[in-house]
């Protein structure tokens, strides 16, 4: 994570006026049945046909969503599409387009953003989207990348947070907490590092949770398996915050109560393991812990079959009447009242 | 422009996590043949039916693009909508949605972003556009702002920068250079305001470039004044960097060259006069100036006749062989090469 110290470095001036965008962005190239004319003019023009777009945008902010430390560019580049994408699966969209702009200041060589831009790319690639617009503009202090991802659905596929009704069944893709753990892992390794620089950490019995923090992965795989399994979610978000104010934002938006079962809450071993070396309570780090970037949603009861014995799926509570409050029922049994502790104190999310 | 210092301060924190866009959307209401869904859970649903969709993006950057000494927060949220509106218009589309993303350090009062949305909201609303999206986020430094707009147009009514031809003529609309001779009587004030905080400077005289920095106005009339004409343009850009960088994007994207006639340039008299003042030529700064946010585009010379003598259009020029070159003719009828000079050395525009 401190490598390429060493490389020749090229000064962003050296590009001129409208160099820069034009030479990061060379090999994006367009898929002809969704973007008529991608990145070069003033705007992209896009095509949806009968389709409904879906758009979603996030800000990334140097020392407050991501430490340069640790962090290597490539990854930054690759987690700034995922944090996207994931908003518009959670619409139970298919991705199309980006946009992508980014500040920096002149501490950056251009290789740095080469780096920047070949993990954008590479998301790109992997999740099917066509870069189709952006900015690269100069800061006066650290870097600043903003997203927007363009999806598309049909109308009556599109899931809102809004749709959850009582009885209705809760249910999580993946295991949560792990992107957390990872973070304090390399938290760990940065105050290290910090004292002895020729340190060399053994990283391996964290890997699971270092590539979830560093290299997550939104779950495109999720609406085309809704849609063989013939099931519409009744409502449905992603979890970027913490499982704790996703199920909130659910519950809220859909005038719902919830149980939430804290047996139910699948956990990686790694995960496991990890918090009892940090001695951290696993349920408070799924709960709170964000960025998994997994999805959250309900289904009718009646919808249980399409999902049961389902390794992507895990049911972990119920809905309940607005009266009845939001819960985590613990193993002991106790019922405990849910609340929002994401870890992004001013951040907000769509 | 130093006004309310004394006014009431809340502070960002107490709007707790998710309150705080929350806060400031909350007048943002929706447009439903367009808006399915706006702000308020993972992504906006957008609909477009048989229209191709127009999408553009635009950062602006603290110290960069803009300065707080004499920028007032609701001319920055109008001028932030303005920026990207008008890209939409330069591809002949109707704005229809805007994304906006803001980071700001503690330093702000909640006032400060409810004046900043405030001239969101009305360039939403004299715009007819809807605000579907957003982020609002910390930052350790300035503020930053991205917006992306989202507008419509049939497929056959786009223009694009690069279908100009030879004997095209090159037609601008409005006048140029007042925008930058604003910024200079601004940043003239500021100067004498941090010598003197207590002289009372007269803007009278200067009104018109003041407005045309703080307060610039996207051409939306535009594109239904060329469907009422039946006029299609062959290439069509915003004037954002100046006249000279615009006409040589328009030039190297249809493979032409140019003869641009100094003495056809439309130049408001406050422009003249002021350019006197400051002792600057008045034809570099309409060449290089920017942020006019005028339309530069060619037509075919058949239909000259459409726009005889409409007071929205001046041509300025025609395009040529490539080989032939861009060229400024003078009033001296010396032909002099065409440079770009934008003066955000470092920016990129799209």
């Amino acid at each position: 994570m401190f490598e390429n110290s060493n490389e020749s470095r090229t000064s962003l001036s050296e590009y001129g006026e409208f160099g820069l965008i034009d030479h990061l962005t060379r090999n994006f190239g367009v898929t002809p049945e969704n973007t008529i004319k991608g990145i070069g003019d003033d705007a992209a023009v896009l095509d949806f046909k009968d389709e409904k777009v879906v758009v979603t945008t996030d800000f990334l902010v140097e020392g407050v969503h991501f430490d340069l430390a640790y962090m290597p560019l490539k990854h930054l580049g690759y987690k700034a599409v995922m944090v996207n994408l994931s908003d518009l699966y959670a619409m139970n969209a298919k991705a199309r387009q980006i946009t992508i702009s980014i500040a920096v200041s002149n501490r950056f060589p251009v290789e740095a953003l080469e780096e920047l831009y070949s993990g954008i790319e590479l998301a790109a690639k992997l999740y099917k989207v066509d870069v189709v617009g952006g900015d690269t503009t100069s800061s006066n202090s650290g870097m600043v990348i903003s997203v927007t991802a363009l999806g598309a659905a049909k109308e009556e596929e599109v899931v809102y947070r809004s749709g959850a009704k009582e009885n209705d069944l809760l249910v999580v893709t993946g295991d949560l907490g792990a992107a957390y753990m990872g973070l304090q892992v390399l938290e760990r390794e940065k105050q290290v590092f910090k004292v002895n620089p020729n340190s060399q950490p053994d990283l391996d019995p964290y890997t699971y949770l270092i590539e979830r923090q560093l290299k997550p992965e939104a779950r495109q795989d999720i609406p085309p398996l809704f849609k063989a399994l013939d099931l519409q979610p009744t409502s449905m978000i992603d979890i970027s915050d913490g499982l704790s104010s996703e199920t909130i934002h659910l519950c809220k938006n859909s005038g719902t109560g919830v149980n939430l079962f804290e047996e139910k809450i699948p956990l990686d071993p790694a995960v496991i393991s990890v918090c009892e070396e940090f001695q951290l309570d696993s349920t408070t780090i799924a709960l709170s812990g964000g960025e998994d970037y997994e999805l959250l949603f309900t289904i009718d009861q009646k919808d249980y079959d399409k999902i049961k014995g389902n390794p992507n799926f895990t049911v972990i509570g119920h809905m309940t009447q607005q009266s009845e409050g939001m819960h985590l029922v613990t193993r002991a049994n106790q019922k405990i009242e849910l609340i929002a502790r994401g870890w992004n104190a001013m951040d907000n999310k769509d």
